[in-house]
């Protein structure tokens, strides 16, 4: 085990990041319809056998992207404040939105066409925002906003305004809109939206 | 004149509702893969050459489904109270995304296909939303928000978590969500987040 490179995991795992390169590089410059096993296969420089026993098809490879992706030791920001934090995750998500070569706008597309990509980014929000958790716990320990404040309700209503704007309505790019949608949660929260049975 | 059926206008009338059905009817069933301008023509029973002369190519009979659905005498609902109305909002979306077949979700999908669906779901949406601007003047009026609320930033914070669960997170039906978001969004302008500069 001196030689790192040499380990079988070391291989497996190097095909892994070339394929998945592939399919991102792929889909951000023509999109889901161009998008097979072959032409992953030929530009990872990866034998076609190889990807087809490995991740099946076009759906396991996007659903193995998503997993990727959350596969990684992320948190959310930590600015000391809970409209810091939200603002900031905001932020996050709007640069991921409008990043060139679009990929998180072209595996969101991929989502509506198949249901492994679907599910595998279902799982993957799901993650982020169990991880998100946090932020809400923290602006309870500092007394920001109210015990018993839902952590679930109140992040989806911080970020849902930046994905709707730039997923749904295909607004153009608003920079006030993470900090504003971050400011309507935090006086939501302290409003006593988030607790249970008020 | 006195034969309302002989008119052009009539005829040309019924072949678009016609080729529309059709194309909802298509898209439903088949999604946005099956849809071709041969396949709908012949569904609504008319010449293709009709169909290509008038809507030209698949973008283009996606924009008038989408140009359809605005043209109509929609108006938001008028419960007496902000967070009524836009709870009722909410059930309506919800109940328009749930529907099935699922004609708004296909259309949904197909924008993400097609730069004509996009600008022409983008138009439609706009629409709606300028059409609800209503519902805040009438809370100003009643004085249960503050002079000044920004109605557009409000009818946003109301309605995303709604298409945020549904279309991107795909989590299951949540019957309290319309209502829930309804009342996050009354508590955040009560507290003055979308008045201008505050």
């Amino acid at each position: 085990m001196t030689n790192p490179t040499a380990r079988p995991g070391g291989r497996t795992a190097r095909i892994r990041a070339q394929v998945l390169d592939a399919v991102r590089a792929e889909l951000a410059e023509h999109g889901y319809d161009s998008l097979t096993v072959d032409t992953v296969a030929a530009r990872a420089g990866v034998h076609r056998t190889t990807v087809y026993r490995r991740w099946g098809d076009v759906g396991g490879l996007l659903a193995d992207v998503y997993d990727a992706a959350g596969d990684d030791d992320w948190e959310p920001p930590d600015t000391g404040s809970l409209h810091g934090d939200l603002a900031a995750l905001n932020e996050e998500i709007q640069a991921a939105m409008v990043m060139r070569p679009p990929i998180m706008e072209a595996l969101i597309a991929a989502s509506f066409r198949s249901e492994a990509a679907a599910d595998a980014q279902r799982r993957l929000w799901e993650d982020r925002y169990v991880r998100c958790e946090v932020i809400v716990e923290r602006a309870i320990g500092r007394a920001e906003i109210p015990p018993g404040t839902g952590a679930r309700r109140l992040l989806v209503t911080a970020t849902a305004p930046v994905y709707h704007h730039l997923v749904l309505l295909r607004a153009p790019l608003d920079p006030a809109l993470p900090a504003d949608a971050a400011r309507t949660a935090v006086l939501a929260a302290v409003a006593g939206a988030f607790t249970e049975g008020s």
